[in-house]
């Protein structure tokens, strides 16, 4: 494509490439959707998306809005081990939501019951980003089962929680919840499930 | 209002009921909705609104496609005791969702998210007639908070397993399902919390 007509680098070309990032993350799901691409409908360099937003998980990240970046986050949860695993991930998961803006996660399960494509790219990157992260640091069998059993417990928990706001679940102190849920998460990760 | 114009009492009456409930609680939300108003709008006299469906809240299952009407099915399920009920309460929710059409479910996860009225209507529904009852069944202390604990694992799982469509826990076996989640709610229902 043509220099002409490119944008210069700056916020116009950050707020082109985000939106160009959503239209085709909506029309093709994460798995189809290329950086190079993103930067031709934005007219701008490739090299500039990857300046501005690293990789293809940090553009999702930035363009639907996710509430941290599981590439920055996950890794130091994990690196102590197994053990004690289940409660860092339920403290972490609640002091995100605690502290922040929900509009960008309600925005995310909208879509979900709303539309295939997004429950698709929701699942696709939640997937690859979340669960095969957590997946990976399971030394038991069914690993992504184990996963995916965790990522059950921690979305019913944010529904229950910030959503449909069940009391006294909802205006529970954060400790209490850690107390109830992490033995959840802990057994899914590394208990029995027979 | 006249007496002319009025429908008979049988099914198209039902019906005529069920339409205006579902646009009064879309339009007004809960509380603004009333058995009088809508036996206005369906052409009846308010009795056989009281007739058909008891109350507004038997209305309200009615008229939300709630996929069971809980005070028809949770007795059934508690009467045994507590000793269980956590495998009894996975395996029939898993067994709603597997044969039934999950559209008014998706229709009602929707609206919570999308409406503060809706997730009221929601809360308040499930509050009083499931949670309420189960809370009632359990002999530990904090019996609602236990409630919602257990609501947390069983909406997690119907996301996870049939809107987001989270592999491999979308595709198990349900008995698969049952052996991994029941435990987690039993404990929620009998066991330590602290």
């Amino acid at each position: 494509m043509a220099r002409t007509g490119r944008r210069p680098a700056g916020s116009s070309s950050r707020e082109a490439i985000l939106s160009a990032a959503r239209q085709a993350l909506g029309r093709y799901g994460y798995d189809g959707t290329t950086v190079r691409g993103i930067a031709a409908d934005a007219g701008v360099d490739p090299a500039l998306v990857h300046h501005f937003f690293g990789t293809k998980q940090g553009l999702f990240v930035a363009a639907m809005d996710f509430p941290v970046d599981p590439s920055t986050v996950l890794p130091a949860l994990l690196a102590p081990g197994v053990e004690g695993l289940g409660e860092r991930l339920v403290r972490f998961f609640l002091s995100v939501w605690e502290a922040g803006d929900r509009s960008p996660f309600l925005a995310l399960i909208r879509g979900a019951v709303s539309h295939e494509e997004s429950a698709a790219l929701l699942r696709e990157f939640v997937t690859r980003e979340v669960l095969g992260r957590v997946a990976a640091a399971v030394n038991e069998s069914q690993p992504q089962l184990r996963a995916t059993l965790v990522g059950s417990q921690l979305v019913g928990l944010a529904m229950a929680r910030y959503v449909i706001k069940l009391e006294p679940l909802a205006s529970a102190d954060p400790e209490t919840v850690v107390a109830a849920v992490a033995p959840t998460v802990q057994r899914y990760l590394a208990g029995s499930l027979a």
